[in-house]
């Protein structure tokens, strides 16, 4: 059968996240991978959590094996208000300004489902994490691409823009900007505490909402914490957390927080979505944090990740400082590290030959909606060990001189 | 802040499901409720699912606690490969025929994505699996509602509105018909092996897909075993699948069986709806399925379910077998009774009556998309005992009887 004309309109415009396809390769050992996001497995309590869910299965059957709720588990619900109380000195929070999510990413998707429209507008960095990117873009939104700086998003150019929607009577259609503040996907840039400040009172002048997406929040490994747009701006944020950063993704557990009449919406979108998460995996959580303290014991991984970050940062100046035609960016937390070449590179050409030779890294045209950039490449410290970090970015020296020698 | 005015489309349609309002009351002690079609706990493998759950936690945590692949656990396909080899003789999947979703809700959501635009037409049973409809009204189709008689949908109806449709010219805008052939629900009528050939016939005359929900297939308590629509017609059938029924709803795990090119087009839209199912879930359910054949061991359970079933039907009959007023359908397995009233009954009206005296039903009128019939109610007797069952229907004659009254 012919199903090409049975699809709709959104499979016609949806593309394979390229990602996992450029990656397909990272598991072979001869190959150095910069490319996913993936915390390393020995970071996380499995022994712990085996043995609370063999607790929880047996003891409490009949919630773990049984449907929850679409809103999530209240347990879960309870356990992460006391951390946000007592790591974000958020202490308003009820359970109905929760929604637990199939991770993050469905967290976006129902933003998606219930914010935008084709006339809608909303507004992203440039470059913005893809992920987000392509669930907005099943509603065939209008973005706005809003240039990330060294201090996150230029607010200026924000401005500029939601002036020129309001001269055209469209600033309602503007439904939300969506900021990743801490470490941001891509870039590894963090928002600076004016621009939360400024990007909280343009909200409320011109009436839109924010999505705060802060999977890597906890990841600092360095420089002074800054607090959340949400707890400037409970009336007007949705604040996402994920748990995989800091426990494990394999629970794909995320939680949307925000004001209530908004969640009772997201909580009918997922009833029609999936019905609700799985009981266990949240019930494991819960116990989970119940008896410890998520944030301090992530110190071991943070040192780690410092490191590995700290090794990248070096190696990248011992093999690309003499040449003025290279810049990075030096995150105090998170995953990734964004570079820059000068704008003939394309480093989508690039990566065969950095197949060839064996190191992977993310080409930065994946994260562009609008305008595309083909200059960049994100890198992950997160997973290789020291000396596969300073051998993949030697790695990567001769890639660009070979690929400069080509072109 | 208000935010009627940020709302999509899509929101300002949905509405939240009013089965989930109306059984509220359903953990009520003198509450008496034949409402939900959720499984009874007891008959979960706890124990077992424990041990497993530990082992694969410290054994396979570099799996189990790591993001998954968003196709979904290939030791789950193997596994589930073998079970419809064994059970359904068919014997030509692979894995890329194949997606893991959360639950078979989520697979009624990928379908609508994937394959419904507001142009399309998709033909659903009148009445119709609520969950279904909304999954697909997301879409905003235009619906074919096709009566259910006692043997399945009304396949004449339905060839009529085919010849119809190919006469205007809009036959290619018909995507799928959405059928559950066995024990439907609301109705817990089967679809005879007469009209699944026919159904398989008219699909490739008038070429469109059919969508077999098949939760309940393994639950059936006497009569013959029919063969599924997938077995016969697999270039043209999406056969949808759930362990909620028979092995625990709170693993969450669905799949959703098919022509690799579709399975390929939900498998992206999964990508931006969730990413991944949980890894622990999918293992769990693999290492069980690999040492149990879980459709043997569902024999105790569906002894009890057709003990119950037979129950509720005498008690009907000692009830209401005097009035010629109420019929009802005789299901060989599944979760559900369907009564339907004369035509002045208003089941939705009658139902405060029926909280007051304690019973709970869910009111016929839920099923429906275009022309609701309100003469009906739905019963569950998979979860209350048998006295409770003798009582409850005892209480639901009292009710109609007053409804009469005051009517």
């Amino acid at each position: 059968m012919e199903f090409e004309n049975k699809f709709s309109k959104v499979t016609k415009s949806m593309k394979s996240n390229i990602i996992r396809e450029l990656l397909k390769d990272a598991a072979n050992p001869n190959i150095i991978s910069f490319g996913g996001g993936v915390p390393d497995p020995e970071t996380f309590p499995r022994n712990e959590l085996a043995e609370i869910s063999l607790k929880v299965l047996k003891d409490e059957y009949k919630f773990t094996l049984q449907y929850a709720t679409t809103e999530g588990d209240n347990e879960l619900k309870k356990q992460y208000i006391k951390l946000l109380e007592k790591h974000e000195h958020i202490d308003w929070l009820n359970y109905d300004n929760m929604l637990i999510t199939v991770g993050s990413q469905q967290a976006l998707h129902l933003i998606s489902m219930v914010l935008l429209d084709e006339e809608s507008y909303c507004a992203v960095g440039k470059p913005v994490y893809l992920g987000a990117a392509n669930a907005f873009k099943q509603s065939f939104p209008k973005f706005l691409e809003i240039p990330i700086k060294e201090d996150g998003m230029d607010l200026e150019f924000f401005e500029a823009k939601l002036k020129e929607l309001k001269n055209k009577h469209e600033i309602e259609k503007l439904k939300f900007v969506y900021v990743v503040p801490n470490f941001q996907n891509p870039t590894g840039v963090t928002m600076s505490l004016e621009k939360r400040k400024k990007l909280s009172e343009l909200s409320k002048e011109y009436n839109f909402l924010i999505v705060e997406d802060d999977p890597y929040g906890y990841l600092r490994f360095e420089g002074e914490k800054l607090p959340n747009i949400y707890s400037m701006n409970p009336e007007r944020t949705l604040l996402l957390n994920t748990f995989s950063k800091i426990l494990s993704p394999g629970l794909r557990i995320g939680i949307i927080i925000g004001p209530k009449e908004l969640i009772r919406q997201f909580t009918i979108a997922k009833q029609s979505a999936d019905l609700c998460c799985p009981s266990l995996t949240q019930r494991i959580a819960a116990r989970y944090l119940e008896n410890h303290d998520i944030i301090k014991e992530l110190e071991p991984s943070l040192k780690l990740y410092k490191s590995k970050k700290d090794t990248m940062l070096e190696a990248l100046k011992v093999e690309f400082e003499n040449t003025s035609k290279v810049s990075w960016t030096k995150p105090e937390g998170g995953l990734f590290i964004w570079l820059t070449f000068d704008e003939s590179t394309n480093t989508m050409e690039m990566f065969e030959i950095a197949r060839k030779k064996g190191v992977l890294y993310v080409p930065g045209e994946s994260f562009y909606v609008n305008e595309i950039e083909k200059n960049h490449m994100r890198l992950s410290f997160c997973l290789p060990s020291h000396d596969e970090i300073k051998e993949g970015i030697r790695r990567l020296r001769s890639v660009v001189e070979d690929y400069k020698k080509v072109k």
